[in-house]
This record gives structure tokens, sequence and C-alpha cells, in this order.
């Protein structure tokens, strides 16, 4: 926010320069901004400008812009720009974004852009992987050396290497045959003797992943030992390119959205409050649905009860108390279990202990808040039974929270589905369904004593 | 889960060996692993193989062990280990984990292994920083050179410095009176001419963050322009110390912690499902004694309309159908707009037309599903009218939780609260009353014709 809220002025000022057909020195404003900061403005510009501004921007300056935008705005910015002059720019761009532009674009376009390619070389192989994969988050300039080469041939190297390649700080080293075979911080590099061969220096403990395992796999990876650069291999294990820690941000930050948005029953990961309302619609109405399935489900387990709220209509008004709390509950339970799941915090052998606990702590929340609302209830309505079936029916509802909370999302996990999927629809269905039947089958069985202190 | 399933057989080995008294044998298999997976069997050890491990381990191999292991295990394992020998493994330790480790011990011992160390200077001038800031985030042990340094001397300078000062990929320059001045890549030094000064290459352009600056803001800025480390000055633009990207990692890990645990109503966002029982309890409880009184409030409500139960008991099949459905859209929402603004991606002045989306939204998916419920009801029931009163009851609460959805969290970030704490607890006591209030109002309304069709 604070960002933006920064950046809008210079949009300002930028659109009005157009708007008074002073092109250059909007454009020139543009480029005094940092790229990160000239994507932000970019997006907040209207069309007419966006399209405007491409037209005075350098190749190289737009190639940097497109590395900074989000995916979906650089497929549509990439429409404002000739065939020809796209072709130029993704020959700039890093590969690896320059991929995920290439797949956000129609074939047809994608594959006419590729022609017009100086190199289109160091794309085509990511084209390969699937987006999730950590083969579809790397990037193919990477620098590689030689066991043999000395580290003053090295340094060599690293001078004529294209300026642009963007991982300066590790150089990975593989033999004849291509095989990872270590890797050298540059700093080794630069403090180690002149006539000294990589092979010497080189650390031979390489730490890498497979193109084909999940982005997660190597978003942990790069937590667990704090890599900034993790090199990628192929199925025969030669190295195919590199994750720089950049791109693990984004996976630790689509990975928490997904769980945010799963728990609150948002299946479109990619929703955001501005989207199209259709877009929002896809990716809402499917749970509210099933919410709605569970619902009548709850509400057809209360029918069965019809006679009791005749005859003591009171306890309609105490029913969703007892849901309520033992969704929330719920809830919070769940929440924990997917976190500690998320940061590899919960040992399968330990799950019959995190129940235990999780009882233990159900019944004790259950127990102070039973005695809370079944007195003041009891006080409230002058009918001691009434709170006494309340104070009960808590307890076993939170008891049902713990079980139901901690079990769902472990048991999605153990089945391979996301455990965040267990959003607070399923838990609540539970909870909801249970916490009524649980509070109407005691107030059935108290009735006579119930009824025996109603007003009327 | 997978790491600490790979891992177990390990712990468990070394529990054996030092069950059988070969101390040397499970010490050794310790040390075969990196130290990011030393932790992990660490923490899964009990504590008299823990004990017995530390006594069998070298000062560095325990410097970096505690630098890998959680704060509060870190701290839990200083007991084991004499204080003459805990200065010896501060004075090893990254500076930042040795201040946090400073920080999580008594005040008494604390004051006493710091004189016990060789080289506290590196570590003081941390603990002066609170925890959440940059400054209690950031190390010391970082390189930084002269102006007028020939870039051959900056290349002495390093191979001559601590291997174990953590930054070795950017250098930082400062001027006489020790005022940042500029930034130099490893690589940008390896290539240019050996009398070239770190003058002529640097980089001018430093983003920094002051010391007293929240953790988040060193982030979002990391995030924002991809850096690996980030220097940070203090209130006279000094450099103090750097922030690199490992422990921007943990901030950011730590807030999706944060957002997940408020929106799920966990207050302690420490807490883990083995949390000690009382902590969690600390965490969670004040949240369901806040939902007790919003419940209460809404039965309150629902009391309000005692009579019309004892004339029509199957409205009590149905009210919690409508607050519910408001409930869920409504946490959908709150999701949606709190991982906006935790992103950035929310502009003020685009509030209006945010809520309007919503507005919108929560119409079209309240008539679909009003749509839905009230066909499906009122054909279940043989009552239209009941299916009439519920329909319009679910799109006017699905336009409650458009409305409280939406601005409420705004309205957090708006005071300079934690939107996340916006959490379903809030949000539901909203949807829940009203949810309430519209269906059992409308069905007063419509209760001539409603009692029309009721078989009785």
């Amino acid at each position: 926010m604070s960002q933006l809220a920064k950046l809008s002025p210079i949009a300002e000022l930028i659109h009005r320069a157009f708007k008074n057909e002073q092109f250059a020195q909007g454009a020139s404003l543009f480029l005094r901004l940092h790229p990160a900061d000239q994507a932000d403005v970019f997006e907040i510009l209207n069309e007419e400008n966006r399209s405007q501004l491409l037209r005075h921007l350098d190749i190289p300056t737009t190639a940097d812009l497109f590395d900074e935008l989000e995916d979906q705005e650089t497929a549509e910015a990439a429409e404002f720009i000739s065939l020809e002059r796209l072709g130029d720019v993704l020959d700039e761009m890093d590969p690896d974004q320059a991929a995920d532009l290439l797949g956000d674009l129609s074939p047809e376009i994608a594959r006419l852009a590729l022609t017009e390619m100086d190199e289109p070389e160091d794309v085509l192989p990511l084209l390969e992987y699937p987006d999730e994969t950590a083969g579809g988050r790397m990037t193919t300039a990477f620098l590689c050396l030689h066991p043999q080469t000395t580290t003053a041939e090295a340094i060599e190297y690293l001078r004529e290497a294209n300026p642009d390649t963007d991982v300066p700080y590790y150089l990975f080293v593989s033999d004849e045959t291509e095989h990872l075979v270590g890797v050298l911080g540059l700093r080794e590099l630069v403090i180690a003797d002149p006539q000294t061969t990589v092979d010497e220096v080189m650390d031979r403990d390489v730490i890498k992943v497979s193109a084909m395992a999940d982005q997660e796999e190597a978003a942990r990876l790069m937590t667990h030992y704090d890599l900034t650069v993790l090199p990628v291999t192929d199925a025969i294990d030669q190295l195919v390119g590199v994750i720089t820690h950049d791109d693990i941000l984004d996976v630790i930050e689509d990975e928490a959205t997904e769980d945010i948005y799963r728990l609150a029953s948002v299946a479109d990961t990619d929703l955001e409050p501005e989207s199209a309302v259709v877009e929002q619609i896809k990716g809402r109405l499917p749970w509210l649905l099933l919410n709605t399935a569970t619902a009548l489900f709850a509400a057809w387990i209360i029918s069965m009860f019809e006679d009791l709220f005749v005859k003591v209509a009171v306890l309609a008004f105490f029913q969703s108390v007892v849901a309520g709390q033992g969704g929330s509950a719920a809830s919070q339970n769940v929440a924990m279990i997917v976190r500690s799941l998320a940061l590899g915090k919960i040992e399968t052998k330990r799950v019959w202990a995190i129940l235990l606990r999780q009882l233990w702590i159900g019944l004790l929340q259950g127990i102070i808040i039973g005695v809370i609302i079944g007195l003041g209830v009891g006080i409230w309505q002058g009918n001691p039974y009434l709170g006494i079936v309340l104070g009960l029916a808590l307890v076993g509802n939170m008891l049902v929270a713990g079980i139901v909370g901690t079990l769902l999302p472990l048991a999605f996990q153990y089945i391979g589905q996301d455990p965040a999927m267990t959003s607070s629809v399923l838990v609540t269905a539970a909870t909801d369904a249970l916490g009524f039947l649980i509070f109407l089958s005691l107030a059935k069985m108290f009735l006579p004593l119930i009824i025996q202190y109603l007003p009327y």
C-alpha cells in the first residue's frame, strides 16, 4: 500500500505528460525508476498510456520491465508491440521469464515470436517443464566450469560472460559427460591462488533438485539449507538450469496465498478483490454450493427434532451457539495443523500424541466455555436444566472440533491432498451437524426437566 | 514431513549408539550431516541424548548447530554446556544468532556468558534493537570498503577476512564519516581492472533500510528489488549491519503464519499442535470467549422472535443456513482482502471500486444460492413462502457478507491494526446476528402466508 501510494503521483505525472503529448518527458520520468518500481507504475497506468509508453522504451528497458511485471500483465503488454520487436525483447529477457511469457501467449503468437528470436535455444528447454515444477521455475542463464580449469581462467571466463547472466555468486562445475560434480562460490574463486584448478577448491557436496520435482521441494531445499542458488538436473543427472532465491520467494508467497485461500474456501488462488466478477464467482461459488449441501443436511438433522421446538421454542435461540463455538475451535485446530504441515514440523509418529493433546485442550476449553454459557443462560432463562444441556453440548462439540480439526487435515495430507483443502466448509459441516445433534439429543433427554421451568 | 521421516532413522541410530555407550560412534554419525539436518536430528533426540551429544561436539560444530536450531531449542541446549564453553560457542556463532540466543537466556546467564566471550563487540550492538525490527534481524558480519581502495586491495582484504563472514557476494562502501556511499557486487570486483578504485566501479544507488524500521519493511524491500543482502543504517545513516536473504525467508514465513493464525482466531502465532496445553489455551481461549459474547448476542436477537418458533417450529431448521452461508462468503472476502493487503496489491483510492465489485458478487452469489435453497426448501417443506423468505434472506445476508468482509479488514488496516485480526470471529458475529435478524424479520412479515401452508 505504501509502495503504491508513493508511486501513484509518478503514474499521474506520466499520464499528464502523455496527455499533453510530451512523450519524451513521460518516458524519461519512467526511466528514472528502478525496474521493480517501473513495473508497479506500469500496472497502474491505463491501457492507452501503457501502449504509448512501450513505444518510447528501448528493447533492454522493455525486457527489464517485462521481467518484473506479473505474468498476466506481461502477456497483455506484449500485445502492444510488434512480433519482430517481441522477438528482440524475448532475447533480452531472463530466460525463465521469457519462457513464462511464451507460455501465456496464444500458441500461434508464441510460435511466431519464437521464430523472431535470435537465441531461442536458451528458452526452448524451459518450455518442456510444467509451471509448478523445479524445471518450470529455473533459468538457463548460469555459468558452468570444467574441473581442470584454473581459477585464473575461470575469472577470465567470468569477465567475458554476458553481464546479464543471472547467477554470479556461484559457479557450477560439470565433467566431460556434463554431470554436475561440484559448486564453487565466487568468493572462494577470488581468494584462491590463480594457478589452482577448480577441482581443488570446489565443494563436491552439491545440493540439487530434479527438474521434474515439485517447486515446493525446491523451495524446501533452498530454505532448509539457506541456498541462494539451487542447481537443477535432468533425469540423467546433467545440469540443465538453476533456481535463484527470488524465484523461491515467489513460490513461498504463492504457497502461503494458496493455504490462506483454501482455508477460507476460495478455490482459485489467483483471485484478487478486483478480479473479474465471473472469475470470482467461478472460484468461490463451488465451495458455497458444497456449503449449501452440508447446511441443508444440518437443517435435516434439526428437522428430526421438530416436536421439541413446538414445546420448547427457547432451544432455537441456543442451538447455533453450540455449533458456532465448535466451528471456531475447529478452525483454530485446522490452521495450526495446516501450517505445521506446510513448515514440515509434524512427524507421522506423533499423530496420536497430537490428537490426544487436542482432545485434552478441547475438553478444557469446552468445560470453561460450557460453564460460562451454561451458567449465563441458566440464569438468563431461569432454567437450570437448559443451562446444563447447553454446557454439556458445548463440551461434546468442542471434543468433536478437536477430533475433526486435527484428523481431517492430517487425513488429507496422508492421501496426498492439500491439507488446507480441509477448509472451514468441510470442518464446519461436521461441527454444525454434530453440534445440533448433540444439543438437541441432550435437550430431548432432559425435556421433562427443562419443561418444568418454562414460564408457559 | 518427508524430511523428518528421512532423518528419524539416523536419530534412532544415534540414540542406540548412546544407549550402548558408543559415544564416538553416535557423534560421528551426527557429524556426517549438513548443519541444517543436524538441527532437525537434534530436535527429535531426547534430553539425555542431546546433553551427551553436546559433550562430544567441538566448539565450531556446536556453534553451527546453534545457528540452525530454532530459538527456543538453542536456549534449552545452551543449558547443557558450561558458561565458559557457551562464551566460546557464542564467539563462533553468527552474530545475529548469538544475539538472539543471549536475548532468550535469563538476564543473569546472558550477562555471565557475555563476560566469557572474546569478541562481544560483534554482538553487543545487535542487542539494542527490538526483535521485530530490521536491526533485530541484521548481522554485523559484513565487509566494508573505502572508496579509494583499489580492487586489487579489496580482493586482498577479502582474502584476509574471516572466512565465516556471512556476506561474500556484496561489499559495502562507506566514506571517512562511515556513511554508506555505495555497493559493489563480488562479480564486478573480480572482473574489474586490478588498479581501478572501488569508487569507480561501485553502484551508488544503494537500497537500504533504517535499523528501527519494521522487519516487514525490510522483507518488502528485499522481495520488491530481488536483493540477496540489504544494508541497515542507523539514525545518522551509518552502516551498522546487513540483512541476508535467509533471514527474510524467515520473516516471510512468520508473517504468513501470523496471517493464517489470526484469520483462524489463534492469537499466539508461536503455537504448534504440540505446544503446552496451557500455552494453547492462553492463545486460543480469548477469541472463543469473544465468540461466546457475540454468539449470546445473536441468541438474544433470536429470542426476540420467540413467538414465531411456537407458531412455526420449522423456522428453527433453516435460520442457521442463512447465517452459515453469510459467514462462509464473508471469510472468502476477508481472505482475499487480507492477502492482497499483505502483498501490497490494494490501492487506497480503489476501495470503493472493490466494495462495489464485492457487493455485485454478493448479490449474484446470493441470487444463485437463494434460488437453489429457496426452491429446494419450498418443495421439501411444501411451503412456497418459506422458500421465498429463505431465498430473500440469503440474498440479504450475502450482501452483508460482501460489505463486512470487505470493509472490516480495510478499516483495520486504515487504523493501523493488522487486517488479519478481522478474524472469522468478528466477521461471523456480523453475518450471524444480521443473518438471523434478516431471516426472522422476513419470516414475521410473511407469517400469515407461511402459516397457510403448514400441515398443522
